[in-house]
C-alpha cells in the first residue's frame, strides 16, 4: 500500500471473511460517506441513512442496474458506525450475508462499482492507527492474533492488544526523558566536576537498560509462541511413528484437522504442546532400500530432520536398540543438540522404564531418553515437557510483558545499543551533550516501536503483511 | 439433528464462518437468556444488559476462570438482538472477532462453558423455520445460496430466498382449494348427471396442471446452474489443450483460484460459462507411450472422459487431422453425444474458419466442430455458448420460478401424479370424492414442499444438510 498516497476518507471496502462457504460472510466498507454509498445498493435506504450509529438495519443488497427479478443479490444485516466510534475512526458499515463465496463476491463487486474502492491489505487498521484509535503494537497485535497458533499464542497477544507493551514503552521512554531532564539541568548549570563521570550518576539509567533487557529477552519465548518449532519423529520401520504421531495429534489438540503427504513421504499436523505450536511430521521409516521411491522417501526425511528444531528418535524397546538404531543416531551427531530417544513400546518390554532409560543412557550417554507407550499412553506427557523445555532452553524466566514482532525487537536492540553507548560516552569522558543525544536516539527508536514516529515505508511494510479487510 | 428432541429456546452457540484465519470471525448465538448468559463472559456486562435491540456494543470476551493478565479472549463486538425480531425469532447474540482459528474457537469453547450448547448443523435456520420466519423453500434456498459457484445460480437462489418458489405453491394449492370447493357443492348438490364426467368441469384444473408442469420442468435448469457440469479437454499432447484451460479461465470467470493435479495427473477449475459452473479439466495428452507413470495419466485422462458431461476434443489445425486423432474420436463412439471437435490454432492454419469446418465436418459428419484459436481468443465465445447449449439442450424455456432441490422435485412430482389421476378417475366414471381424495393429496404433497406439512424426519434430513452456524 502506497501510503504516501493515502487519501483521508477515501471509501473503501473489502469482503472481511474467508472465500470459503460458510454460515456468515461480512464486507466491511469505511470513508467519507459510506452510509450514503451504501444506501444506493441497499432495499431500505432511508432506514440505512437513518440508523442510530452502532445499530443494526435488516434489508436486501440490489443491484438496481440488473433487470426486474434479478436485482436481489442477498438478504443482509448491516451495521452502522458513525466517526469516530468505530474501527477505522471513519463513517463504516459492516454487511453481514450469507457466507456463500459468489454471494461476498458479488455484493463487494457492486459496492466497488457503486463509490467504493477496494481495500488495500490491512487498510483499515492502518486507518485506525492514522486515526489515533491504537499505536502501531496494537496494530501488530490485530495480525497476531488471527494468525495465533494456539490459545496460549492468542493470550499473549491479546496482552498486546489491550496495550500491555504499548504501557511499557511509553514508561521507559517517560524514564529516559527524565534522565535527559536531569543532564540537561547539568548542563545548563554546570558544577565543577572534572568530568562527565562525577557529574551523571547512572543509576537510573542502569534500571531502565535491566527493564529494556528483560524486553530484549522476551522475544525468544514470544517468537516460539507465535512461530512455533518443528519437530520430526524418526526411527525404523515398524518403532511405532505413526502409532505416536497420532496419539499425539489426539491427546494434545491437534489444531489443523488435514494432514497432508502420502504414505511415502511424510504426515504433517500442527499440535499444541503445551502452547507451543509444534508442527510434527511422521517420516518414512528409515531402512535401507532398493525401491527407488522409497529411497527418495527416506532421503526427505533426512533433509526434514536437518530443518528439524527436535528430532524424536523411535526405538522399539521390546526388540532392544539394534545396530541400525546405533547407525542412524551416529548420523545424528551434527544435530546432537535437538536430538531426544523414545524408548517406545514400554509396555510390551521385559523391563521397567528406568531400566530401559539406564540401559539406553549406557549407548547414549549425552542424549535425553524418555520412555514411552503409544498402547497406555504413559510417558507421553513427559515427553511433551521434555520438549517444550529443550525448545524454551533460551528462554529466561517468562517476562510480563513481550514483545510480538521482529520489528519490534530489532527497534529495541537499537535502543538499548543508543543506551549502552552512553556508558561508554560516560567512562570516555565525553560531554554531557553527547550522552543526551544518545538517550535521544534511543527514544526515537522507542517511539517507531509505537509508530509516534515511524517512516511511510516501514508503515507500508508493517500493514502489507495483513490480511484483506483488516 | 433430533428435531424431536428440540427444545425450544436451549441456548446454542456456533461459529458462523470459516475455520481460516481472516480480518473476522462470527460467532452466533439464540436462545433463551442468551445475553445474560454472553455477558457473564463480556467485559461490560451492564452494557449488553441495557442494550437496545439490533445495537451494537463493544467490548472484550473475558474468562475469569483464568489468572488475572490472561482473562482477556479477545476484543469484540457483540450484536444483540431480541426475540422475535432475530434470524432465529429467539434472544441472539452475535460476537463478531478478529478472525483467528483459535479466537473463535476459544470464544466457542467459553460460551459452551458457560451455558450454551454446540449448535447442530442448521439448527439457526431451523429455528427459524419453527418460528415462522419462513418456509422450508426460503431455509433450502439459504442453504443453496451459500453453495452458489456463480453469480447467476446465486441470483436463482435469492429469487426464492425472497419467496417466489413459495408464492407459486401457495397460489398452486389455492386454486387446488377452489377445485375441491366447487367439487364439495357438487356433492352436497348433485344435478341428475349420468357420471363424474358430466359433472366435472376439469377447464381449471388442466391450467393447474400446466403450471405444475412448468415448475417440473424448472429443475432439469435449476440442477444445472446448482450442480453445474463436468467439461473435460482432451487432444494429443501439443493440441493447445492448456492454453485453451487457461484462455477459459481467463476469459470466463474462473470461480476457484486454485488449481490441483500435477502435470502428469490433470488440471482442474471451477469456470463460468454463461452463468453455469462448469469443472474445466487439462487432461493428460493423448498419445502412446511406454512411460509407466504418463500411460497412468493417459488412462485417467479417459476415464474422465466417461464421467464427463462435455468433452472438448481438440485438433491441432496448422498440422490438420492426423490418424491419431480419428483413432481417439473413434473410440469416443460411446460418448459422441457430448463430443465437441476444436479446430484449434485456426489462426497458423492456411485455411479460413469456415474451410477448417468443412473439411473436419467429411471426417466427422456428425459432430458439432467449432474453429479457436488460444491466440486470438477467436471462436472462444462460440465454444462458450454451443457448450451451454448442448448442456441445456433438455431445458425448455426458462420458467420464471424455479425449483430449488430434490425433495422439491419428487413432491410435486408426486402431486402432478395426484392431479393426473385425477383425470383417470374422472374419465373411468368414479365418484367425485375420488377426485376430491387426489386433489386433497396433491395439496399434501405440495405442503410439503414449503414445511407446512412435514414430518420430523424430512425435516432432519433437509437441515442436517446445512453447515454449522446457519
Amino acid at each position: 500500500m502506497n501510503k504516501k498516497a493515502y487519501t483521508p476518507e477515501e471509501p473503501i471496502a473489502a469482503i472481511a471473511t474467508a472465500l470459503v462457504p460458510a454460515a456468515l460472510g461480512v464486507i466491511r466498507t469505511s470513508g467519507r460517506n459510506a452510509v450514503q454509498l451504501v444506501s444506493k445498493v441497499f432495499s431500505r435506504p432511508k432506514a440505512l441513512l437513518d440508523a442510530k450509529p452502532n445499530s443494526i438495519v435488516y434489508g436486501w443488497i440490489k443491484d438496481s442496474s440488473k433487470p426486474a427479478g434479478q436485482q436481489n443479490i442477498d438478504e443482509v444485516l448491516a451495521a452502522i458506525y458513525h466517526a469516530p466510534k468505530s474501527y477505522t475512526g471513519e463513517d463504516m458499515v459492516e454487511i453481514f450475508c450469507h457466507g456463500g463465496t459468489i454471494t461476498v463476491i458479488s455484493i463487494l463487486n457492486l459496492l466497488l462499482a457503486n463509490g467504493f474502492r477496494q481495500a488495500e491489505k490491512g487498510e483499515f487498521t492502518f486507518r485506525s492507527f492514522i486515526n489515533g484509535k491504537g499505536d502501531l503494537t496494537k496494530a501488530e497485535a490485530v495480525k497476531e492474533i488471527i494468525g495465533s497458533k494456539t490459545d496460549e499464542s492468542r493470550s499473549h497477544a491479546a496482552e498486546r492488544l489491550e496495550g500491555s507493551l504499548y504501557s511499557e514503552i511509553e514508561d521507559i521512554k517517560q524514564q529516559l526523558l527524565k534522565v535527559i531532564a536531569s543532564l540537561e539541568v547539568e548542563i545548563e548549570y554546570p558544577e565543577d566536576e572534572e568530568n562527565i563521570a562525577d557529574s551523571f550518576d547512572t543509576t537510573e539509567l542502569r534500571k531502565i537498560k535491566k527493564r529494556m533487557e528483560t524486553l530484549c529477552a522476551s522475544w525468544d519465548t514470544e517468537k516460539l509462541y507465535q512461530d512455533g518449532a518443528k519437530v520430526v519423529l524418526c526411527g525404523k520401520t515398524n518403532a511405532g511413528k505413526s502409532s505416536l504421531f497420532n496419539v499425539l495429534l489426539k491427546e494434545e489438540r491437534a489444531i489443523v484437522s488435514d494432514i497432508h503427504g502420502t504414505t511415502r513421504d511424510w504426515l504433517e499436523s500442527t499440535v499444541s504442546f503445551d502452547g507451543i505450536p509444534v508442527q510434527l511430521y511422521d517420516t518414512a521409516g528409515l531402512r535401507e532400500t532398493d525401491d527407488i521411491i522409497e529411497q527418495k522417501g527416506v532421503e526427505r526425511s533426512i533433509s526434514l530432520t536437518e530443518q528439524a528444531d527436535i528430532i524424536l528418535y523411535l526405538i522399539d524397546s521390546s526388540t532392544g536398540i539394534t545396530a541400525e538404531d546405533t547407525d542412524f543416531i551416529q548420523n545424528f551427531q551434527d544435530e546432537k543438540s535437538k536430538l531426544v530417544i523414545l524408548m517406545n513400546k514400554s509396555d510390551k518390554a521385559q523391563k521397567t522404564a528406568e531400566e530401559l532409560t539406564a540401559t539406553a543412557k549406557q549407548s547414549f550417554p549425552d542424549t535425553p531418553i524418555i520412555p514411552v507407550s503409544t498402547k497406555t499412553t504413559d510417558g507421553i506427557r513427559d515427553l511433551v515437557c521434555s520438549v517444550k523445555k529443550l525448545l524454551s532452553a533460551k528462554e529466561k524466566k517468562e517476562a510480563s510483558v513481550g514483545l510480538g514482532s521482529e520489528r519490534q525487537k530489532k527497534l529495541i536492540d537499537e535502543a538499548l545499543e543508543s543506551v549502552n553507548h552512553v556508558f561508554v560516552v560516560s567512562e570516555e569522558g565525553f560531554t554531557l551533550d553527547a550522552a543526551v543525544q544518545d538517550i535521544e536516539d534511543a527514544i526515537s527508536s522507542l517511539a517507531e516501536i509505537t509508530g509516534e514516529v515511524t517512516p511511510d515505508d516501514i508503515l507500508e511494510s508493517v500493514f502489507s503483511s495483513f490480511c484483506v479487510g483488516k
